[in-house]
């Protein structure tokens, strides 16, 4: 094994008290809250409490002003620890980016100390039911009212993650529908709203405690000051969504290889202790051989991955390489689960079984974000490879 | 396409009459199966008022003395419909048949009507909490008393498939615990005798409609007459379960391939018409070659499983090539339903889709019936290689 | 495994005597023949003389009248021994069935009993450096001289197996070049006609006695009753083409099976005789699950196979279908030499070794007769997947 | 992309300068070398001239005292430049290290320099026809004469890398046949050594430049000086094949990765300029989706490798993850030239083309240097999985 060397020690002091907070706050209800499909909304205030939401925002604005490891950290503890229901990472390192980023200083000044003390819930609303993963064929509508003084927002938007928690929603919109990506713009819409509300929480195959929805936009008033960045960046959306890519797709990368380790540790264990025909299933060179290339692999992508997250740090990870990390480690995780899956016999399929939900929570990882079929798309054309 | 040659009318007459009856009498229901995790035992006793029971045995014990093709297009229709809850084919097709082939005349008389009429629902017990797929290991005894007159039943059972409904439960115990595979007998263990419980019903990750559960046997008393075949066959139930294991296994194949068929018929439909970036996704050459990859497969599946029907309905089917059955079509259900999940984008992930749905159904295939390891033990033994 | 049902006796008979001519007449000559690039010509008039050459043309013709079996049956015997540099198959089911089935009486008089006896050598000219497997984009031209008499042939084929010791070559040509593939005619072109030349024979990765050429047409003078069909027949070509393809494409997947399958034999020897770390490499069960892997898909094709050649026989194989047979045998085979060479350890490096030049040989399967990617291109419009 | 920070200048330039090295002295020579079979031996003595053999020797015994990223370029240079014949790798980065780091002064004294000017080409005689990757399986024999004087050895070698032109070679024995791994010792074995005799070089897929070859051992009489490291490392030879296993191994990694990425260069540009059905090849999906998917597990590697060659700098790379880089890398390489030479179509068999070459080059380094198989047994048991 290669040792890491992407932390220092407070950062892994961090891991280490995040990872307690995790045991004692998170994991004991998950169950509970896969049942009910969302988590407690006091897990997020509990989370604000102990500064475990927007650390790398500045302390003028609530955060720590901490570096991004110590979300890496956050997400690798996360997705250790199979707790998909928690949308931490989404918030802290996308809603409060994109609010740091290009927000006015009021909007930075009134949202983001919400947001890191837990007291807002963060969501983004990209995805529309026809669009999926094509940002330039967002349908939802911000049409300037007459005077300037607001925008009224039209549309449906789906595959929420947050959604339902939801307080405050950056959504993407057309203010001008008929400029394609020049004409998108990022709205902060808030809870309560007029016009704006929110659909069934939606049943799926795995992040069962993920409160992931749908979310409508019925002539919904947002007042201009809450055009993200102001008027100077009407129409900007676009290339504000572009900027943060790289770091959001690294995001799914990290978690990708967290949750994959913890299965192959999982099943090392399992392996070890399970006997069938006398012995136990460890010894048998098809579980030995199989372990032994999803750990390469495994230990593979992590170098690179901890490669992108010193680039991200210097802001220097670009989009094709990002999407490399997304798409690779995400096909990675999933063909980790079912093949330690498999070495579990029935109990792979018994949903008590840690392997078993991981499993079910991997599969989104290849889809949203951009589709990996997308990623491939955006590494071909770096590549010089054209058209479509 | 191969024009199917398996099949003559009568067949397709009663897989269209089947099938009304599933989409009449199982389709509607199916959601809410899943949610109370079991179906309603009205539709066992429906299916057997309707002749969907037990079909190939004698008339004389209540059945249709059809030959097995019959079951063959029922197993395909309830994988086409996705209806994962229904545990018909165990209880005709495995079940039915031991009492048939080993049953004395008393115990053909007494429970194979009562199992055509849907009276008593079938299940059988193999695996164990420790033992997997290995029969050999199991650890269940059945001691016979000092008078002869009955057996003492103690052990647990686990991953049984009808197991909650189950009233007539063939149960492999040992009868000579140090004889290993020669001391392997099997008893018709019924509801309501005393000592047997069920556990709680099994949360998997599909099939959420079966009722698959846990079984214990505390000092149950069993009468000797329950010994299935009788006293003749104390010891000789590791012979029957190997002579059975060919078709059983083919069944697991049959149901992959039509599983995947109808997973590929609806992502063919969906792909034209759902549209990304301006085209439908079917007119992409990447969504080309994976859906033409899958179908090839497929029918090459097909027609290799046709096949293995044409031998069986022969008494012809070795175990290693019904294992090569059961592996490979297992392997590319799987492989089908996760391709044809990610074509569906977002969608794929949702619940309500059936192919989400099929996707963890499909999962458990590559285990259950042997793993399909055990598969490839007994296949490579068939070429001359030995040991393990 | 499964017997196969597709040979009657008569069949097997002319095997085991075609078997005996290659174990007599080729096997010991072939590494020579690698050596030097090319088959003596001696073996295609020993061929001719023991009957082994257009076996299905009738008897008129000087063929034998026989079944498309009896070309099965030999070409699976060529697979077997790895002779990968006699070009039989082409030269009867390729290209002697153009004669017969579009020449004008004449043709089919005059060329049939040539082909039939091995005076001539036949082989089909299609593709062209820059078109590759689009056969309407073939530039060689064909223009029919202001007196009607002949056409003046231009252009330069490649890829041309039998190409050098070729004395019938039958060229696809543009008689129209406006019109696209309507305005495509074939040519019968002799060795020794004006301008008619061969290029160098083309050293490759494998079937190194096979004397795969180039071909050059400098201003050809092809006397009009050289077309084949008769002038009725002009711009018909890619109609003809488009008929003989399944056929065609199914000889591919014949051979690849049959290729196959003798790898594994030989390779289950191997791993049986070969110790290492003290015991047999075929006692690992990395080998032998790898050879149950294999052995199962080279079953399952077979299957497959062997039911498309009950459908060729009845002209009842569609082109989807052979496409399909044609893009997943040859992968097959690759795969399956690719592992096989693997358990060799080093001796499958050596070329000395069969399983060595069955790899080298094998990897151009995936590529000529169509390359596989045209495959998925005419399945996925066989399922209604659209454009481009 | 991401930048590599593994190179300083220094080794940049001495990079470009045996780049060009390659480029007049190798390339142009490298077709007729493949024709003979061996690459002619005045290029050892150039490339010593010139300072490319040995750069990681100390000066004091003719070396440049470089560090081992001179070695890690000039492999790459090799391998990007597909010169396969080339054997400067083994001869510099394994066999002198041998010396210099076990060797006794005189040894070093006198080897080292004649293998830094190339006087002597060096080999390592492991493998054995009966015993492959099985080090403690060696049957050769060195029996220390009566007065101690000399070693008689006995046995033959086979797949020597550089064994025909070699003048040095380190012979692996058994000088305590009894004792296993513990008896094992190291020979400097000189041409000319009476009893000394070299089989055929060896034809193989590829490499065809490489003067692999077997070797026989009859009676010879090595001088008891002879002994690698003298008579204290008598019986430590299977240590210290041991202690060079990591860097061995990373070797393989190095020039899989160079080679991989060479071919998808040439891919790339070859799919851009080669037009079929009236666009360039790189335009349609399947073509941009395969070489991102190469691309990006390239990038992977890469990273991978640059980081175990940052720790096998400094020492630290272990034996597992040296392994974990032979297995994953050559098997990458080999997947990368497979997909490569399908997208060139037919030129793709066409032995001139530089993408066959390294497909029949690139599939040796999974079964060198100990089986990919080996590898996995070797990674499974730094897992704590044990048994075999």
């Amino acid at each position: 094994m290669i040792d890491r060397t992407l932390f220092n020690a407070d950062h892994e002091a961090f891991r280490d008290s995040f990872r307690r907070f995790v045991e004692k706050e998170i994991t004991p209800l998950h169950d509970s809250w896969e049942d009910q499909g969302y988590v407690d909304r006091e897990v997020w205030r509990a989370a604000g409490a102990n500064g475990f939401l927007c650390m790398t925002m500045p302390e003028e604005y609530g955060g720590a002003g901490a570096d991004r490891l110590y979300s890496v950290a956050q997400m690798e503890e996360i997705a250790r620890a199979g707790v998909s229901g928690i949308g931490f990472g989404l918030h802290s390192e996308i809603v409060a980016p994109y609010v740091l980023h290009y927000g006015t200083e009021a909007q930075k000044k009134h949202y983001l100390p919400l947001l890191a003390t837990g007291e807002m819930v963060g969501a983004i609303a990209m995805s529309e039911p026809a669009a999926g993963s094509d940002l330039q064929g967002v349908k939802t509508t911000a049409i300037k009212s007459a005077d300037g003084s607001h925008y009224v927002l039209n549309g449906s938007k789906t595959f929420i993650t947050n959604g339902w928690h939801a307080d405050l929603v950056i959504v993407v919109a057309k203010t001008d529908p008929a400029a394609g990506a020049k004409g998108t713009s990022l709205f902060l819409v808030e809870r309560g709203m007029e016009g704006f509300s929110k659909g069934k929480r939606l049943k799926k195959l795995g992040m069962k405690a993920q409160d992931t929805s749908e979310l409508f936009f019925d002539n919904v008033k947002v007042p201009a000051e809450n055009l993200l960045g102001g008027a100077a960046f009407e129409g900007r959306g676009f290339i504000c969504l572009m900027e943060q890519l790289p770091w959001e797709r690294l995001q799914i990368a990290i978690g990708a290889v967290a949750a994959a380790q913890a299965a192959i540790d999982w099943t090392v264990q399992y392996v070890k202790d399970r006997k069938v025909f006398g012995q136990a299933v460890g010894n048998y060179q098809n579980t030995r051989y199989t372990l032994a290339e999803l750990q390469t692999e495994v230990q593979v992508a992590r170098v690179f991955v901890d490669k992108c997250c010193e680039l991200v740090c210097e802001n220097r990870l670009d989009t094709a390489t990002a999407s490399m990390a997304k798409y690779w480690c995400s096909d990675l995780q999933c063909k980790v689960m079912d093949e330690c899956l498999q070495l579990h016999g029935g109990y792979g399929y018994m949903w008590e079984y840690p392997i078993t939900r991981a499993y079910a929570d991997a599969r989104v990882q290849r889809i949203y974000g951009g589709t990996n079929e997308i990623m491939k798309e955006v590494i071909s054309r770096s590549m010089g490879l054209g058209g479509r």
